[in-house]
C-alpha cells in the first residue's frame, strides 16, 4: 500500500527473509511460562523473552536486517539515526557488526549509562538539544556530512520486518495461541507482530497494550486518524513515542484491539515478572501483562502469547 | 562409606534414579551465556539457571527427590524440617505434588514474604525461637506428634543426590568444561556437583566459592577438619549454613578448590549478572562470578560451567 522511499507493508517474504538474515546474529530467545501467573490470570501465558535478546531488547532484530539489507553502495557511509533508547544501542552493535560506522544523534540529557553503551559499540556520537526539532536537524547535518543511510527507530520496513520475526519465532514454537500481545510505542513491534501473526497463524487475534498515560495510539486506532502524544509521562520510558504513518496503517489494518493500563499496573506486573519469573524486564515489557492483571482483557482459559520487549532499566532507579 | 541412616556417598546410579524420579516435576533450567561477561573475564561462562528453577532455587530438586524417594509407608505421616530459606518452600511444593503433609519449623523473625510463600504450598508451620537448639527441640516435637519423616536441608544422600542433578544436565549440554564451579553453604550443591562430575566428566576440575565472610568450608577445606561457622554475617544468606559430616567427606574427595570471595565483590557480580544477562539472581548465586571478577582463580581462554543456585531476593532491600 504505501510504497515510498522505505515504507511499504511488508509481506510474508519479507519476514522470513529478514529471519533468514538476522539469524546468524541475534539471540533465539527462550520462551518461558509461569506457573503462578498463569494461576493468578487463569489463562496460559507464554512470554517471548525479546529482554534477553541482544542490547536487551528486540530493537536488535529490527536494527540488525535494516542494516544487513544495505547493498555495499548503500552501507559504504555507514548508518545514522537519532535516539537515546534501545534503538541507538542496537543500530551501533549491528554497524559493528557488518564492520561500517554508526552516526547516533543523542539528545544532551541521556542518561550516561546509555551514552556509554552506545560509545562501547563504537559509534561516533553528536549530540543535541532535547528536542525533536534539534534531533532531526543535527541528524540531517550528521547525514549531509558523512553520507550516512538514515534508519528510523520504526517508520521503516526493514525495521518492522525485522521487529516482525519475533512473533514468527513465537508461533513457530507455540500452536493455537488464541491471543498475541504486544506493547505498543512508535508502534515497529506492533505492526511487526501484528504481520507475523496475520500470516502465519490467522486464527490468532492481536492485542495491544498501551499505558493510559501514553495512549496516542489507542486514541488513533479509535478514532481512526493519527493523533501525536504530546509530552506524555508514564514508567514506561519505551512506549512514549507516538505512531508513524507507516505503523499506524499496519496496526489499523491488523490488529484486533489496544488496551491500556496504569501506571500501578505497569509497576505491579513488572514486579510480579520480577518475582515470579526471574526476569529483569523494563516497564514497558510489563505493559500487556499490567492490562491482563487490571483485567482489561479476558484470557480465562485462553493461550496468550507475550513479547516481552526488553530489559534495560536503571538498577539504581526502581519504580518501587 | 558413610551409611548411616540416610547418609552415604551416592553413587552414580543414585544420582541417575535421582534424574528420571525429579525430572516429570521439574524445570529442566536453561544454560545461558554473555558475550559481555565472556569478554570481561576471558573466558567462556556456561549458566545453570536455577534461578528459574521452580520455587526460584535449586533446593526443588533434592526435595523433590527426597520426597518421592519415600516408601509409600514412610510417605504416610508427611514430611518435616527447620528452615526458614529455600528448602522449607521446596519441601513444601514437593511435599504437596505427592499429596502428603509437610510440617516446617519457621523462626519467628523471618521474613512474612517467606512464611507466606511456604503457607501457600499448603505446609504447616510451627513458629520458634531464632536459636538453633529452638528449631531442633521444635523439629523433634514435631516429630514425635507427627511420625513425619525429617529431610536435613543437605546432611541427607536423597538431597544431594537430587541436587547433583542440576550437574548433571549441565555435562549432558556442554560438552568439555574445563571447571564447574558451585556456591557452598552448607555443601549440598557442591557435594552433588562435584560427585556428579567427577562420575560423568572426570576431566573437569570442581571449584567452589564461598563468601569471605562465611569461609567455615574454605578453612574446613584447608585444615582438613570440619570447622563450623560461627554467626557470619554476609549478604549471601543462602551461604550462611556450615558443612555437615557428610558433605565436608564427600567435598574433601571430589573438589579441587574453595576460593573466598568479598562482600564488594559479591554484590558487584550480582549486579553484573541482572544488568548484562537481566536475570535475577540471588547474592549467593553471584558468589562463583564474583571469585572470577576478582582474580582468585584464571579462567583465560577456559570453559566454565557455573550453577547459578537460586534467584529469591527481596526486592525492596537490594544491596547496592
Amino acid at each position: 500500500m504505501y510504497i515510498k522511499d522505505n515504507r511499504w507493508v511488508p509481506t510474508l517474504d519479507d519476514i522470513k527473509e529478514a529471519h533468514h538474515r538476522v539469524i546468524p546474529w541475534i539471540n533465539r530467545t527462550p520462551i518461558m511460562t509461569s506457573m503462578s501467573i498463569d494461576s493468578m490470570v487463569g489463562g496460559n501465558l507464554f512470554f517471548k523473552c525479546e529482554n534477553l535478546q541482544k542490547v536487551g531488547a528486540f530493537k536488535f532484530r529490527g536494527a540488525t536486517n535494516a542494516v544487513l539489507s544495505l547493498s555495499d553502495e548503500q552501507a559504504l557511509n555507514g548508518v545514522a539515526t537519532h535516539s537515546s533508547g534501545n534503538h541507538a544501542q542496537a543500530l551501533a552493535l549491528a554497524a559493528r557488526n557488518r564492520g561500517i560506522p554508526a552516526y547516533i544523534v543523542i539528545p544532551g540529557n541521556a542518561p550516561k549509562v546509555k551514552v556509554d553503551a552506545v560509545k562501547g559499540y563504537g559509534a561516533e556520537i553528536t549530540f543535541c538539544e532535547p528536542t525533536l526539532d534539534a534531533r532531526e536537524t543535527t541528524l540531517e547535518k550528521v547525514i549531509e556530512r558523512t553520507g550516512a543511510e538514515f534508519i528510523h527507530p520504526y517508520n521503516d520496513s526493514r525495521i518492522i520486518s525485522g521487529q516482525a520475526t519475533a512473533a514468527l519465532e513465537l508461533i513457530d514454537n507455540i500452536k493455537d495461541m488464541d491471543i498475541i500481545m504486544a506493547p505498543v510505542g512508535g508502534g515497529g513491534l506492533l505492526s511487526g507482530t501484528s504481520l507475523s501473526t496475520k500470516y502465519l497463524s490467522p486464527g490468532t487475534m492481536i492485542i495491544a497494550a498501551e499505558p493510559e498515560n501514553a495512549d496516542d495510539a489507542f486514541r488513533s486506532f479509535r478514532s481512526g486518524k493519527l493523533i501525536p502524544s504530546e509530552d506524555p509521562d508514564t514508567i514506561a520510558d519505551g512506549l512514549k513515542t507516538s505512531l508513524s504513518d507507516l505503523t499506524f496503517n499496519i496496526i489499523r489494518e491488523n490488529v484486533d484491539d489496544i488496551v491500556t493500563v496504569s501506571e500501578d499496573g505497569i509497576r505491579i506486573a513488572m514486579r510480579t515478572i520480577w518475582e515470579r519469573m526471574k526476569l529483569i524486564v523494563e516497564p514497558s515489557s510489563a505493559v500487556p501483562l499490567g492490562a491482563i492483571m487490571e483485567r482489561k482483557l479476558d484470557v480465562k482459559g485462553k493461550r496468550v502469547g507475550i513479547i516481552l520487549s526488553g530489559g534495560n532499566v536503571d538498577l539504581d532507579r526502581l519504580p518501587w
